[in-house]
Order: C-alpha cells, then structure tokens, then sequence
C-alpha cells in the first residue's frame, strides 16, 4: 500500500543507504577538488530577491521559489502590484549568483586567486519530470581572479581526477570558446542582434543534424548568404556527411585528446577570419592539460547561458545522451554587484546524474556487528558489550530478539551489517565471550 | 571599508577556514552516531505547509519561512483571506517535523526500530541577535520504535561519545521526567490544566531561583495551598537554601553520576505519590549509561516543548549558561501523520554552540604545498608538477609569482599551507627537483 504521505511535489528523501552513497561519492570529489587547492565555502539557501533576480541568472531566475516577507497584512495583499512585491527572499536557483554575492561580500578575506568548492543543493520550482527534481544538489569548482587558462587548465584538471577517482571511465571534455561562435557568425554575416537565435539552433546540432539545424535557420528567415556559408563550414560539412555525433566526425584524426589540439587544427575546422586570442587560448589550454585527458573540441558547443565570454567545456560520456557537467569562463558576472569586473570560470558537476553511475566498493560494512538481544538482559551489560565493539571500531546495531529471527538478520544484511551475536541474560559485559555469527550480503 | 553587499540578514557565509572546521566537527559527531548504530537520512529543506503548521512545532511554526505558491496572479492576492493562503510550502523550523512526515512516508522500507541521524539546516524567522542565526544546523539523533528505556541509554550513550569525542571536557546530562513534573505538580494540588503555565515557571528556577518562582506563582493567583506544598518539596527546599545551580545542590550525596540514581534516591527528593513508572525508568536509565556518563537527576528540568511524554535530559556545561543540547521521549508525535502512536525519543545538540568550543589539532595543513610560478612557465609543467604532488597525498594551490612576496607567502600561512617553492621556466616538470621551504603558521 502506497503512504499517501509524501515530501513535497518534486522533492525526494534519502534513506540510510541512498544517503549513505550520496555522501561518499561526495566525500570523493571533494576530496579531490581539495588536494587540487580548491577551498570550500558555503552560503545560506536563500538570497536576496533583488539579488536573485538581477539578470544573472538566465531563465532560471524564473524558477526561484519565492520567499515570503513576514508579517504581511491583508493590506499588504490588496495593495501588491504582483506576487513579487510580498516576497523579499528566494531560494538559490544555482550556485553562481551566490558566489557573486560571495565574493562581493568577503573578497578582503579571500586570495588574490580565489579557487572555491560550492556542494550544495539548489531549488528550482520546474515540472517534475523522470531525473528532474524541484531540489538537487549541484556541485561547482570557480576560479576568481585569474584572466589566463591557467585557471581553465586547473577546472579540468581537476574535473577529469574527480572522474577518475568515480572510477567513471570514458568520459571526455569537449571544450570550444565563445568568442569562436562570436567570431564564426560575424565571419559567416549574421548580424550581431540575431547571434543569440542563432546559437539557440546550432545547439540542437546534435539532435537535429546539420539539415534539421539549416532547415531551422532558414525556417526563421535567417540570411540565405549567411546560412550557405554556415552550410560549407569544414566542421559543419564533414559533421552532416558522417555521423550525427562531433565525437565521431571528429573521429582519430581530429585535433582531441590533448596535445593534437593546435591553433592551426582548429582553425582548419572553421571559417577563415575567427577570433585569433581564442584559437590560442584552447591550443594553450590543450597542452596545459596534455595527453592525459581526453579534450575534444567540439566547433559546435554552445552552453546555454548567455553569460559565457571565453572557453566552455562540457563532459560527455560515450553510453549517456546528455552531459556530466560542464561550465565555462564567465568574466564580468562575478563583479557584478562590485561594480567592478573580475575574471572568473567554472565547472560544475551533475552530481544527480553521476550518482547512479558510480559503482561503490563492496565491504564497506566489514566492521558492521549487529548484537541480538534477549529482553531480560541487563541494559548497563548490553550497553557495556556495545561500548567495547564501538572502541574496538565497529559500527553496533542493538537489535531485541524478535519473534521471526530470519526477517530481522535479512534486514540486517540488507542494512550492510557484516555479522551478529546474540546476548542473553548469562552473556555478562564481557564482549570476547561473543559467539559471531557471519550475515550474508543480501542481493 | 567594509562591503555594502551582505548575505540575507541573520543568515551567514562560511569562508574556508570556517567551512572546514564545521565540516570537521560534524565529521566527527557523524562518526560517533554511526558507529553507535545511527543511519543518516536526509529530507528537502521544505515541507507542505499543511505539515508545518499542524501542531507538531509549538511556538517554532510561527517563525517558519513562507514559500509561496508559484504563478500567483493579482486575483490571487486580492482574494486570498490572508498572506498563508498564499503559502503552500515552507522551510522546515526543525527537525523533528520533517522526522515525522519521513516516518510517515518511509516506514515500510526501515527496520522495526529505526535510528536516525539528521543533521541539515533549519530555518527560522526569529529577530537576529548575538548568536541566534536564522539559518542554523540542528544535529539530531532519534529512535523510532523503542518504547523501552533501551532507548534512552542508548542516546544518551552515543550524546556522551560524542562529545568526548569532540574534547568538551566537564558536561553532565540533567535527566528528569515529564511524568514526574505532571503527577508532582498533580499531588501538590495544581489542576491539570494549570500544569503548563507552571511548568513555564518553574523552568526560570535557575535564574529566578526559589524565592522568585514561588512569588511569580503568587502573582499568578495559584491557590496557596498547592504553592506552599510545592515550597516543601524536598529538592526545591534544598535549592532556595544553597545555591542557584541544581548540581551543586545536589553535591557529592545526591542521586546523581549514574550508579548512584535509585527508585529511591530520586523519590526522597520529591513529594510522595509521583510516578512509580518514571521512577524506575530513570533509574533504569541510571543502571544502563553507567558510571562514565555524568547523569544528574534535575527534578526541575523542564524543556520548553510540550510534546515530550517521558524521559527528558539536557546537556549542562559548567562554564556555560545555557545548554549544549537536549531532549527526550515523545511518543504519540512521529505517529501523527500516520494516525498511529509510535513511540520515539530524541536528543539533539546544539551544534552551533558546540562549534566555537572545540579545540582542532594542528598540522591538519602538514602535507599542504603552494607553487609559486613565474609568468614563463610552461603551463603543461606546471599541471605536471601539480599532479605528482598530488598524486602523493599533498593539498597543491598555484600562485603566480605577485610583486609582493611576503603578502602572498602570508596568506598562505594564513590559508593553512605548510610549504611552498618556487617554479622557473627552467624548472621542468620533474617534482623531485623543487626546493622547498618551510611556511611558519600565522599567528
């Protein structure tokens, strides 16, 4: 029988295993993101409104759950213009208008290059969908304050170990550059005003393929000079006439994995005239980051949010539809409420998406001991046995004898304890007179 | 100067030394619950409104954040009768609510007596004030199923492990009884429905003291008779005679440090007639925690929720005025969403109090490494250099060469580094090759 009580529409909760899980694979990325030297930092769930809801944060500043202001009066609900003006808070959407504030607010007390950890759930008021949840956690590396790809070399870097150490082999980063796209489309004659639109079609490449992404250009009643143009792109030409994937039109001889990525590589993919600083920078970034991780440039790349102003990066895996992560530099938003402009780049897991592809190491629960008890035993005695097994480093389950023994000790098994002892009134406090019995894991 | 732009007011930003040192703490107190035999659960920050706000919080639900409905139009606001109609969500004010909607939702798939960790952010709308956040970490352990005091012992057990754990030396645990309280103040002639008006006055006895409480009782108009009665009570004689902390009352002779508590020891401090159960409850409890654990009777503990049934304790610490953390049974609570009475008891601690009273080892940064790197440095030797020190457990943060050395050098001393060294472009990838020297800890 289905509880008819729930969590909120959308929002879920984690049992002990599930959580369990959850902060272990947590615990691994963090851990890595630490010994690449990035420190972490948290910020309270809500923010500002007005903060929220400064531009930042794309389409999604839509979603923000609003808050409501304290001691609101009818009067105050007759006289509010909208919903808006009675909601003075809201819960954080992403990550980075935090970080903005953040660092806006405590940049004296921060290094000079600041590289911070954000590992925090987030809430979005979407239309719950299979794998779409109203609140998520969402887990981002930044570095503030460093103009050069050094900082893009590090985000990936560190990106790529984290992979490693989730043991989720291969996945590659496919990394472009905004100022590419930029230069690609004024190089190609889209006027500036429509780039937006445009970068909104070409995004669907994947899906759509080069005819379907033509067809909507054209469809939308884009320049037929421009398009053609589009249409005899090298990257474009040989994307269409192969596969509908870049990674596989890209294929050996393509400029990947690391050290093949030139500025001449790339720039042959492309049409003559694009932004130089950015075939440098992603040629720089390749070597920086050299043979060990799996780069692809991908021509194509768009990134949704428009706040991107250099390189992007996104970590795709062969078996998945969509994408691990990704992320980009974003120079000029960090600065915002400073009113200055700061550099600054990031990359963010999909930590809700990685989480079911990670697989555990069994025998986490060796040192689980469950202690089966009768009713007449002497709690300071069972308590006594329990003390010893906790010093001795064991996790100790107290369990009363229960009438069905085999549905307790599969619970048991099922919660990951390893073995059990039962205790009855003649047992005493000493636990080297336990007689172990071994659990076996359940399926 | 200080920066116009600040977090939500009374909410906090936790920069990385602070971060680091919450997650270290609470690392710890995690460990000993699991190993104690807790699971951690977690549960969304919010909460149907309906469920918040159905009589489970006491005074808290007034304080709980409003999140309103999405897509309220102005018709919405001119009709809604007030501003909760408005409101289908809100941020969870404790614990303990979202413990008993989880039960409610979960039970099926936990086993028969079910031990729960929860330690997550609560938020409440309460005016700022020197050490009161309105968002703040609750760290609660619960037992779900377990009518006996089995139960009990067992949180008392793993509270005390925990804050050995945690190297706060010196803390009791004053244990009292509700069902004591209620057939005290029963015998001494107060009418039940009077009890909790009494109850909130006798709960100032530590900073009223006897005299205080007895008048406040006056001016209340309580009938003479049941104050005069409650005057000779053996423990509240004793208190108005000595001192103003019930532990030194209670000295060396009383009930208290474990062993030491009775059935009888307990009722020779109060009027004859109170509850034979919770008297041999307490001393059971007494008998199971043992002579490690400093149990102190407190005949006058009251804890200000209104829906304990039971057993009740409260961690004192001598150099403090308030408590560390607290608790107790609550049967008849977990069990109301699901329309059945389950029996449950908790304790919590009050981590936020607990934070700036633990003393971290030094030497956690031993193994941190900072290279600084001049402007010519080949960035795929850099990245080498930093994945091998990596590679060998090390905490690796790069910094370009700055103009101000010592600045620099300072900060990360400041930011917990150890060591540092120098790359030039003639350096080479090759870590064996580094001069390292010794950072001195800032002060």
């Amino acid at each position: 029988m289905a509880s008819p009580v729930t969590p909120p529409r959308g929002m879920r909760d984690f049992l002990p295993g599930d959580k369990a899980r959850r902060e272990h694979v947590l615990a691994r990325i963090r851990g890595v993101y630490r010994a690449h030297g990035f420190d972490e930092i948290e910020t309270p769930v809500m923010e500002d409104a007005s903060r929220l809801h400064a531009g930042l944060g794309g389409d999604n500043e839509k979603l923000a759950f609003a808050v409501m202001r304290r001691a609101l009066t009818t009067d105050d609900l007759r006289s509010a213009a909208t919903a808006v003006d009675l909601a003075d808070l809201g819960l954080r959407f992403d990550l980075t208008v935090p970080l903005a504030r953040f660092y806006a607010s405590n940049r004296a007390q921060l290094p000079g290059v600041f590289r911070a950890i954000q590992i925090a759930p987030v809430w979005r008021a979407e239309r719950p969908q299979k794998g779409r949840f109203r609140q998520f956690v969402q887990c981002d590396i930044d570095i503030i304050g460093e103009p050069g790809v050094i900082a893009e070399i590090e985000l990936i870097a560190a990106t790529s170990s984290a992979l490693d150490a989730l043991g989720i082999p291969g996945c590659s980063i496919r990394i472009n550059d905004r100022r590419l796209l930029t230069s690609m489309l004024t190089v190609l004659g889209f006027a500036p005003e429509l780039h937006a639109e445009v970068l909104i079609t070409l995004d669907k490449l994947d899906k759509m393929g080069t005819t379907g992404v033509l067809a909507e250009l054209r469809d939308r009643g884009h320049a037929e000079a421009a398009i053609e143009a589009l249409a005899a792109v090298p990257a474009l030409a040989s994307f269409g006439a192969e596969a509908a994937s870049p990674d596989a039109v890209l294929g050996d001889d393509a400029p990947a994995a690391g050290g093949a990525l030139t500025a001449e590589s790339i720039a042959s993919l492309l049409p003559a005239g694009v932004d130089e600083a950015a075939l440098t920078d992603l040629a720089a970034i390749a070597a920086g980051v050299g043979h060990a991780v799996p780069l692809v440039f991908d021509p194509f790349l768009v990134r949704g949010m428009g706040y991107y102003t250099g390189p992007i990066f996104e970590v795709s895996h062969p078996g998945l539809g969509y994408s691990l992560g990704g992320g980009g530099r974003y120079d000029g938003m960090i600065g915002r409420f400073l009113g200055s402009e700061v550099p600054a780049t990031g990359f963010s897991l999909g930590f809700e998406r990685l989480i079911d592809l990670v697989e555990l190491p069994d025998g986490d629960g060796d040192g689980d001991a469950a202690l089966v008890y009768d009713r007449d035993v002497a709690a300071a005695d069972l308590m006594a046995l329990k003390k010893m097994l906790v010093a001795e480093g064991a996790r100790v389950r107290l369990v009363k004898r229960p009438k069905n023994m085999k549905t307790a000790l599969d619970q048991l098994a099922s919660d990951g304890f390893a073995r059990f002892a039962t205790v009855s009134a003649s047992t005493g406090p000493d636990a080297s007179a336990l007689d172990w019995r071994t659990l076996e894991p359940s399926a």
